[in-house]
């Protein structure tokens, strides 16, 4: 059994709190937050704390917090000896360094509050200072997922950046996409099994080989067609993308 | 029953024979293609020819070729006295002018050879210059899809653009997130489940709201650290992706 406690209030530590609540192998010891307001919740199911003076001793620490916050958290940490984890894609690893036994676990998945996350396939990035350490993570991670990479924190950077165009930029062409058919009386639901197939595809084909469209043709006729529909900021980015498409066929 | 012919031997072509074949309420007639190496397959289920001349009568043509094709055949195809559609999101109705009886049947999804897609969560974008073909078009649309959409050709052009965005330009920030994981040592599968949530997520949420990441949060010490990971290109790419989230928040 691996004793862990939580350290967080947002969408990530209400997350984790359900699913270690219901792995075997895995107890939670106690949720910490600032304030009880967003553990609230969880009270019946786990003790809750918002003093850090209250932590008992486990064998890990989970800071599911925001970037900011983790350096200004681990200072007032450093005299545990458990094992302290964030869990954040952009931060290194030494970001935790005044504590002495130090990792990370980094979840590479987006979460929305109101949706249940079925953490079996939500890969698992996880990195420590010590073997023995990463051993335990390991322990810990293989017990809520099926998917756990040892991933060291120049990795995990790299990671996060990928992460930022799959995700986050993708995302942001979804809404010219949806702004483009709000213009035109179209139903946005049209373009959704679109959206989804495309997302499948690359996993039986990798992306490079599932380029399709004007931009793999370099049909000029279209690509002025196209120009005429959008505005400055959709114009940029279609010449660009076109662009970028064209140079690496 | 809807009687219906298809021309072309393409990826789509293949699709629509697979599925007409199958589909209650439609006779496929006959399938066209300029050579028989394409459709040869299709020989001991349907009626084969590469002879336009041997077109038989029936209520729909369907013209599952490339964009290019659709002026030069529908030349051929005027003393037919059929529904004459095409199937590009692109083109006008128009291109069909010199025929009779003129619409478009434009399922919007993108197709692979080798993968089998499921005709009912297919969107089909419907057009026809006379009302009556227009509930021919539907009736046989009906027969295969469950999402059938009137589009006239400006929405279509529309909507084409917006499949752009969504499908190819997607596909290819796909491509910079792979070639990141490569130049890392990272398997590319760590994302994919990531891609896949992202497309489900806009089911639920409108993609302007699920927008997240450093660029919503105009964390600016995050962008000058992902740009010292970057290539040219892809800086470029992440600038300007950068800048219209900001702008857009």
């Amino acid at each position: 059994m691996v004793h862990v406690t939580l350290l967080g209030g947002g969408n990530l530590a209400n997350h984790l709190a359900s699913v270690f609540l219901e792995a075997e192998g895995i107890i939670l010891s106690q949720i910490y937050n600032r304030t009880f307001q967003n553990i609230e919740h969880l009270r019946n199911r786990v003790e809750i704390t918002d003093d850090l003076s209250n932590l008992k001793p486990v064998d890990i620490y989970i800071l599911a917090v925001s970037d900011e916050a983790i350096s200004r958290l681990s200072l007032q940490l450093k005299h545990l000896n458990g094992l302290l984890v964030h869990t954040s894609g952009a931060m290194d690893m030494d970001t935790l360094q005044p504590c002495k036994r130090i990792g990370v676990f980094y979840p590479l998945q987006t979460f929305t509050k109101s949706k249940k996350v079925d953490f079996n396939l939500v890969p698992i990035c996880i990195e420590a200072q010590e073997t023995k350490d990463l051993f335990l993570l390991e322990t810990m991670a293989n017990c809520i997922s099926k998917q756990v990479y040892k991933i060291d924190s120049l990795q995990r950077n790299k990671l996060h950046v990928a992460a930022v165009f799959v995700n986050n930029f993708v995302n942001y062409l979804y809404t010219i996409g949806e702004d483009i058919c709000v213009e035109n009386q179209i139903p946005f639901e049209i373009l959704q099994p679109l959206i989804l197939e495309t997302a499948k595809k690359i996993n039986d084909i990798p992306p490079a080989l599932a380029q399709t469209g004007p931009a793999m043709r370099n049909d000029t006729k279209t690509f002025e067609i196209h120009k005429q529909s959008l505005n400055a900021n959709q114009t940029e980015i279609y010449t660009l993308l076109t662009k970028a498409i064209l140079k690496n066929r």
